[in-house]
């Protein structure tokens, strides 16, 4: 087999056998496949697309070049959620504890976000102490004593997907629903699970813009995960606005514990307990109504976010931020944005907002930069909410003030308000199982 | 600017500037750019192929990169010939004489062949002493004093050309039109020619087989010597049957002398002549009648045959062989494939006739190689003409007798015999300007 024969064949249109996959994928990660083969490749993909069986064989070839997590001994379902990323998109910390009180084991292991605002990561490491960079064996062990554990990718975890994505950024095809697809799955299914609920965002602050893509890349996705002999459910869910009012990663870890508290706002509750419920309906095959109640339940009681304190205390974080928030990151002063007129909340530009933040310092603009834990936004009103003028439409959290005027523009361009409420728009477009 | 946004631009369809593609070739040149970027751009240019303007920057770009002949100070029309290259194709060794002889300074600066049989650099070198590795000081010297010169690629040409094309070789990115059209042309224009006569081979034994293909290739090329300001013809040829009788280097070069000496086949004569005068044509720009007309009187006259002993003499090699061809390499033995019927050659089939004489030796089947000069085959009948039964259809010249069952297989399964002769083909299909 030669690495040029295969490229030749994807571009000519043919479909690769799982051999001539796994002969690539293993090539190019020791290094036996030049990584000017894996950028035409992966070109020739672009252009041609790969079948279903291909991109599971592509996903598994590339899962296998790591260490895959044997969680047989935990008693009970490995449920986890992959969400494609938006502004404002908490969820994890919030869904995680509720799952993990309703007896699925959720074994989360997250990237960094790039662009827009800071990752599950890097709101975790707001939280001070809290180690996100646990070795797989306490991993294991915090899984087993809690039922949840939440830790960043290793580099044992899917090697080739690592170096393969690096490239990729640097040869304009990322843009590959195969490659996304078999990219995301390849680690999600490193983490030894049996199930998997997938929050595919729709819409200007996601990753794909249109419902069109949003739904074939879950489509992608969840063909994947049926391959493999997972139960697999992705849900498609608006990201035309900001999920909840906090942008900027130790405000959104107090928006959870709000959350978790019964407080929450009210899209962000929704949401999570939605696909915690998916998680729990997955994971141990009672109804979808039935999960969706004891669901509702762990959250009234405060189960969950008893679980959340656990979890944090079990990865070295300070446990108490749950009762007080106020022991996070605090930026050294606010700046409020003033409505400056009355009426409705019309549209927020979500992109922009993400943009906001970034600029901020709750995001990074390149791999390398730093992100500061306290900066971000709140945002005083969504879509078809009441406003009056003067009042605070926007606070902005701020360290760096030469970075406000950039910010202020960007949030007064984004925030629209009208005379009349638009229509409200579902949270959960659908659901492709 | 940025290799991944240009790559991107052209992935989404877009047409490079000018200062785009010198941007990216300077940086693959200097080594800025990487070559898992080259490889990805170009699998995206064979995908969304190139504009006329595109191509004639990617050429002149890429002709940059090193040096340009200045030719300037040679008192006459400077013309090359440049082919697709086939099987026993020889012309070079033919025109080039006889359009030297009217008057053109021909630069004739060649590559090697891969697969098939020999380049003009292998034909060239089965004369004994002969030296295509001219400095391009002792190559100016030549064409001064004689009127043409015979040199192989040197590192000062194109660098680009030869580093992309390697790059190609492996990335299953050689089948793009622009890409092949610019490879060529950024060494030809490197020549610093005013005029230039294109052969594109068709058929079995040709890089495009289709006669659409070759005339695109052929339109490519032509827009780009166009658009770079120089007196350009494609002629579209014949490659269904190799072209005069001999295949392998000193068979060929045999076969030269021969035609030079007005006792060559008719095809090759035919073409050599037909290909020199549009090269004359060009350069002077005299009428095409007029300038085929001065090629046959310089054939008639045997000031050909002069002029190439005298290139030979000059570049080291023996001139003898120009009398005594004998003194050329010859193999240790000869076996005849006789006619297993009487009637016609109705068929030869090109490609494999070509893969004959490579398994002999005469040509290469890796980059590292090495070719004898003395095997090789040599036909006695062409299409249309008829044999007896019995008498040898073929007679190969053999050094390594293990090559030698493979090769008679190829041949016997090659030509075909039939009670009928064929019509006959024309040789020059079109011509495109």
């Amino acid at each position: 087999m030669r690495a040029v024969d295969i490229i030749q064949k994807k571009r000519d249109g043919g479909a690769l056998s799982p051999d001539e996959i796994a002969f690539f994928i293993d090539g190019y990660t020791a290094g036996r496949v030049a990584d000017y083969q894996a950028s035409a490749l992966a070109m020739a993909v672009f252009f041609r697309g790969m079948t279903p069986e291909e991109t599971v064989a592509l996903t598994q070839s590339m899962m296998r070049t790591g260490e895959v997590l044997d969680l047989s001994a935990l008693p009970g379902p490995k449920v986890d959620k992959h969400s494609t990323g938006g502004v404002g998109d908490k969820t994890s910390l919030v869904l995680a504890p509720l799952a993990a009180s309703c007896g699925v084991f959720v074994p989360m292991i997250s990237g960094r976000g790039l662009g827009h605002t800071g990752g599950t990561l890097d709101k975790l490491e707001s939280i001070p102490g809290f180690r996100v960079g646990l070795s797989l064996d306490e991993f294991r062990d915090v899984l087993r004593r809690t039922g949840m554990g939440l830790i960043g990718q290793t580099p044992q975890i899917a090697p080739a997907d690592r170096k393969l994505y690096a490239l990729r950024d640097v040869t304009a095809t990322v843009e590959s629903r195969p490659l996304i697809a078999a990219s995301i799955m390849s680690k999600k299914m490193a983490e030894g699970i049996d199930a998997l609920v997938l929050d595919v965002k729709t819409g200007d602050g996601a990753f794909m813009k249109t419902l069109d893509d949003s739904r074939a890349l879950a489509r992608a996705m969840v063909d994947i995960g049926r391959g493999m002999g997972k139960n697999i459910a992705a849900l498609i869910t608006d990201m035309d606005q900001p999920l909840g009012n906090a942008v900027g990663n130790s405000l959104e870890v107090a928006e959870c514990v709000e959350a978790l508290s019964g407080r929450g706002p009210a899209d962000l509750v929704e949401l999570s307990v939605e696909l915690a419920a998916w998680m729990v309906h997955l994971g141990h095959g009672e109804p979808l109504e039935a999960a969706r109640a004891r669901i509702v339940e762990a959250l009234a009681s405060g189960e969950g976010l008893r679980k959340f304190r656990e979890v944090i205390a079990l990865q070295g974080g300070d446990p108490a931020v749950v009762e007080d928030p106020g022991r996070l990151p605090r930026a050294r002063r606010t700046v409020d944005i003033a409505a400056e007129s009355g009426g409705f909340v019309t549209h927020i530009a979500c992109a922009a907002v993400g943009h906001a933040a970034m600029v901020l310092g709750a995001g990074r603009e390149t791999v390398d930069s730093a992100i500061d834990p306290a900066v971000g936004l709140v945002l005083h009103g969504k879509v078809g909410d009441g406003v009056k003028k003067g009042e605070p439409l926007v606070t902005l959290h701020v360290n760096d003030e030469a970075r406000l005027a950039e910010a202020t523009a960007l949030i007064r361009s984004a925030v629209h308000v009208g005379p009349k409420a638009p229509p409200r728009t579902r949270l959960v477009r659908e659901v492709i199982q």
